[in-house]
């Protein structure tokens, strides 16, 4: 039951990637590879059993094992329950290995995120005893069909036996571009529509609300599906983080607009509130005092009396419309210039970030396991 | 414990398609055979030992083994722990093989999708050893109470030995129907009735600022319950899209007219907002003017300064009304000119897209994993 | 190690029935059995060896095995690692069974859905060797904390040594009916209620909306609550689309009686709105007409011409209101016509659709495992 | 290899109740215990091997077993794979018994929940053979982080060796305290409140209809958070529900009263909206006649028909503001005294609940597994 | 195969902790240790057998075990099946332990929490015999990717051989902060602004229901997120239920002033409305009763008439516009003063549960699983 060092060990391996998570970042692999090695004590001498190969079952006789380093999960199960073995001590068996590579993946630019993930290989040593792999070719399967795709995986080495599969992926967009780009694109679309609406119909203030509850609900659903913070974070969610305040700003302003159309201004309105009830007040007063004097006036007929009171109606509407005009005028022109304000400060902030998110690339050392 | 090679194998296999999913493609078959074969070790005298059937354990025996080639996670399992061994060394077991299928399924004309998927058998063989596999009748068990109902279960060769049980499923509609497309097609028609709504109430506004964000609610469940994306993805995801750009954009001119109807243009709208405020100057200057006026005329009475305050502000309210008018009527007249042109078009989208969705069949090399 | 064929088995089952999903359709049953059976190689001598029974380890001696045939997933573990044997080779043995049955239910009448599940045991037996399963009495217990709860759980046979255990389900209807029913009931009584708010004020377009969209956040709900399309699948699916279909209508007919009552009809608004401004216009062009006139009129006072301008504007006004009553008229009328035809038809299809969901009772053949 | 009848056990007990469920009533107990044992087949002469204790590996010697009765799954595993044995043949080991306990427990009150749960303990036995389980002391580890604390954990015995642990259990309230009563709790103090708000602005009955969805919202959650019907289900779920129906009731009415607003009665409107038009035609009928009348009042100004027209007109205009004040009166009426009703009742109805929640204390028979 | 007491055991410990989850606590822990033991039967002389290593498979030999003592599920594996032996008795060998440690954390100031978690090693002893665990250098690998990030990993020890694991943990705070903490913060801010909406519209009191149900809606997102109630529950619960109730209570006083500027007080409502319907009244008497003194008046012309009806029409709107504006002017007023107490209230809050947050430190002890 004794088995000397060093086992000579070559593998052919199929590499099939078939789940990846975004949020956990995690990559499942399935390696399916026929191993071949020697062992002595299982050759035999065909002239007294005169058989060129033989069928025996896995579970008596030694074989080799292998590992893929950085999963966190790793699993290696016999492909099937019998083995062959050749004449002249070299064994051939499958074997499937499973494993879970947690991979800490660059999603910077995360709706069109694309890195490379190493899995590697190896097999057990101890000191200087132990299986020594010789991987032969590597035929990948694609697998794949969760939002990763797979795009290219390679056989490579690093140094001192060290093997690992260079598995290139990248995200399909077409799933959170509908989910998370298209629809705040147009809720901003709408936003900077929405100051086409009327100042003081109300109308824009609910609007806007809607469209800053909306957004909240999209900043939920990105929580749900982006990764917590690594290395290289989205910066899609810094990105929908300042929207959402620019979106509040938008919402505030639009608010205290709404006022300024009003009462004529925000601060100054304790005292226009004052003269305004003052001058109705003294219009009051006058009309009291008028009559008083109308007195005096014989002549004066009831007529007159009553066309008296529709000039001073007229001339309160009047002066409550040009008053109004004026409140207005200043909401207005106040509001055409926040809006440009507004719309120069978003575009420009749209090309910075598309700038940023198109040129910088964030590097992540996927290499961290071996020390 | 050494077995020969070429162990011919019958099977018989009842076959339950019982959980298919529509987000990750997967289909769980199991596979109920009985398996015959001959094992010249295991054969008696019957003279000698009068039994013409032995029940023996099967864990004391070597057994055959099948695997499902193109599974994700297969799994055989003797299904008692008992097995039948006649005297001639005939011996007849019963196994049960679930496997997860990953099938790449044509998607394109999703909820009402249909396609075939292969499961391939294959024995253990490795060089010249190996079992060869030949299957019986095959009992077809109707065990799927998902979304996909499988319609027809064949079995089939293809080449040397291949053999593979054809599942042809499809999908069945009525309940994406009800979740994705009769709230869609009600959505768009009532934003088609939504024209119907007077523009300058404010009314039209909100109402399709609701349904552009139901319509966004119906995305995210759509890329809840839709794969992600393969050779075939489903054409009512573009297509809704599509649907979500149409209600942006006809909120969008909605609301710029809104705002035509209340300034008389969108461009216009300072030089008009100005002009506007200055007639009323003007007319107030006329005012402050003609009391001048009427001083130099004496007999100017008390009532008729009156009266021509009330023909000015009948003046101002006429002027003002035909104004409104005359901006309501371009305003309208845009908005039936935009009705049509929408309607128009979304109806012969429409119309196109129920074309590709018909007509057009994505198909899916299902055969992928024999190279 | 050989066992002769025909064991004869008796079992006192205890049927535990623990968790049943209603979006699946599984129900999880344990058997706690005590199984009896006779080993004639295990007897012995009492006088040789003076014990009456003895404690055996269960992994070192033969013991029979039964299986739920229509189950998907069937276990049968060991209730203890010992067992025992009395001196004439009868053998006493504790097992537990854990099965989950597929069980297709009718779900026709769904929140009040009531059906039954066979669960068959069966024990191994292969052409003329096995064991023959006697199943002794049967405790049921009432294991069941979901949205099922087990009615009736009896013992029954079905021809040659078929053995079931006869599983009545009824839906415990409280959960639904408060999350499904109650509040689609309050929806559609909102509905009607809603024919008492103002046509014209905006008010009863908006408050429809929200119902049709609540609505199809329960159609949601619904989608994830109820199972696929078996044969018997829930009426209750269809009653809510033609629910959901009622109320889109509903919407439509009171966002056009909107429009009528606004422009006095749908297809004639191009002319009606034309004739409208035409009046205006013409009015104007009176005014400017009229004073032309009355400079020839000399002795016509400023005040005669400011008295004509009061008149032609109440006229205006006058006229306007006419106007405005007539449409609200047809408006109201259309809108109670609309009502009444509405109420009727509603509730006449209610009284059809509980006559359906009480009289009609669709059946399934629980037995389709056996051929 | 063969063990004789009655083996007396000693165990210590460590229990974490550390998981716990509210949906599905499932109680996670682990208990570690050290049991105590004799084998004396296991003794030995200390002066031939002359060592006091030895280490055995514990898959070579039997060891008893016990079980929780009442679980739905119990699974018991070896704490180390070596086991201490004296020379005396006491031996010493260590298992971990993990189990999972469906428990009936009292939900009545719910969110201010408290019950007992037992876990019945026993080791195997069958007829006069078996082990006798003696428990020791018994040390209660809390390690619940979940929705329900862990009050007390005692060692109780009922009967003929029948051990159990008695484990209370209570609700931390803060929970659902936070997420199901305070929002309804402030829902329905904001449907009182929204009486304040006019009748007739239309403000009134969209805030209800928010409401309305508002509470529907927190009864999907209710029903996802609350256990299935068992025997003591929580009355919170049918407070909600008539929450619910006293909300709707209120928009219902408010609704009503709106159209009592606007057309002075619910069912008199077909007559109101006749008379109402028929008095506007015959004035306009009388508008039409006077002319014709003035037109022989040969010395009628063209001044006294403008005043007439003008004094019609403020007719009219009152006319309509006396019925239109007497309608919003009536409905005012009515209003506050639904309002007064609909407060009392509300104000009874919680209190009778409180009373009701507070009192009643539903009694569950935990021990329905012990026949 | 019997195994002497006391065995010293090195290991060379590799810590990755992978995975946390903030609701239950749970803290998953890999160690890759590299064992050394002394094993004296498995000795040779290597002039005997002249091979100075050797490899043993690892399942006929003794192998020592250890175990987290604070975990849950704590799972301890080969790493490969394979074991070196050296000619001196040493084994070497790598074995991998599993472990998921609840941590009872201090997450009173939940999105910026940070604690410590020991994880607790020990190998098995019982009374005098067992394995002595020597703990040599220990590697920290961060493999982390959830909510928590690994600060710090140091090997520890307590008193008698109690050696631990003491991992330093601390939220990431850019999720919780982007999903809790902004769109929290905005819905509070734009509470505030919403002061700036004019009372009577009917737009502020909508704007804050809108608000409540989001942040209602955050509530449950909060429960979601955040643990049961442990010792150190987070106090952000506890400040959203008080934000909550502050939004609820701004809306209600929101929704009461409201009622105030329309009816001149909450209170006195009744006789308000009454004495109002009353002049209206009298008026209308005064002008039934005025015609029959103008009979007297033999002279008074229509003219007279009507000039007087349009007097008292404008008397009763001025008068009307006097007492509306009286009653808004008291609830300006009101509503500024409340806005003032509520904003300093506010504020004041704000700093406090800051000021509690920032300074109080709540201590949990983590070492309650060694008595």
């Amino acid at each position: 039951m004794v088995t000397l060092c060093f086992i000579s060990l070559y593998a052919f391996i199929e590499v099939s990637v078939f789940k990846q998570d975004t949020k956990q970042l995690l990559l499942n692999v399935r390696l399916d590879a026929v191993i071949v090695w020697q062992d002595p004590e299982l050759k035999w001498n065909t002239t007294v059993y005169p058989y060129d190969q033989v069928v025996l079952p896995v579970n008596k006789i030694w074989t080799p094992e292998f590992y893929v380093t950085n999963a966190l999960v790793t699993n290696m199960k016999h492909a099937s329950r019998d083995l062959l073995v050749f004449s002249n001590g070299t064994l051939k068996h499958q074997v499937s290995v499973t494993a879970q590579v947690s991979c800490e993946v660059n999603l910077f630019n995360y709706p069109f995120a694309a890195d490379d993930c190493p899995v590697a290989i190896e097999s057990w040593a101890s000191d200087d005893c132990g299986t020594q792999l010789e991987l032969g070719h590597m035929t990948p399967i694609d697998g794949s069909h969760g939002d990763w795709q797979t795009d290219a995986v390679q056989l490579l080495k690093q140094g001192e036996g060290r093997n690992y599969i260079w598995v290139s992926l990248s995200i399909k967009p077409s799933n959170p571009f509908i989910t998370l780009l298209l629809p705040s694109v147009l809720i901003l679309l709408a936003d900077v529509g929405s100051f086409a609406l009327p100042l003081t119909g109300g109308e824009r203030n609910s609007f806007k609300v809607t469209l800053v509850l909306s957004f909240t609900m999209f900043l939920n659903i990105l929580s749900e599906q982006l990764p917590g913070d690594g290395q290289c974070s989205p910066i899609i969610r810094i990105h929908f983080c300042i929207c959402l305040v620019l979106l509040v700003l938008s919402m505030l302003v639009s608010m205290i607009l709404t006022r300024v159309a009003h009462d004529g201004g925000l601060l100054m309105c304790c005292c226009f509130g004052g003269s305004a009830s003052k001058t109705t007040k003294n219009k009051k007063v006058d009309d009291e005092n008028k009559p008083d004097i109308s007195v005096v006036q014989l002549n004066d007929s009831e007529e007159n009396q009553t066309l008296r009171k529709v000039r001073h109606f007229l001339d309160g509407l009047d002066e409550k419309e040009v008053e109004n005009e004026r409140r207005q005028k200043i909401a207005h022109v106040l509001d055409r210039i926040f809006f440009w304000i507004y719309f120069i400060c978003t575009t420009g902030y749209f090309i910075g970030m598309l700038y940023v998110m198109a040129r910088y690339t964030c590097i992540v050392n996927h290499f961290d396991f071996w020390l």
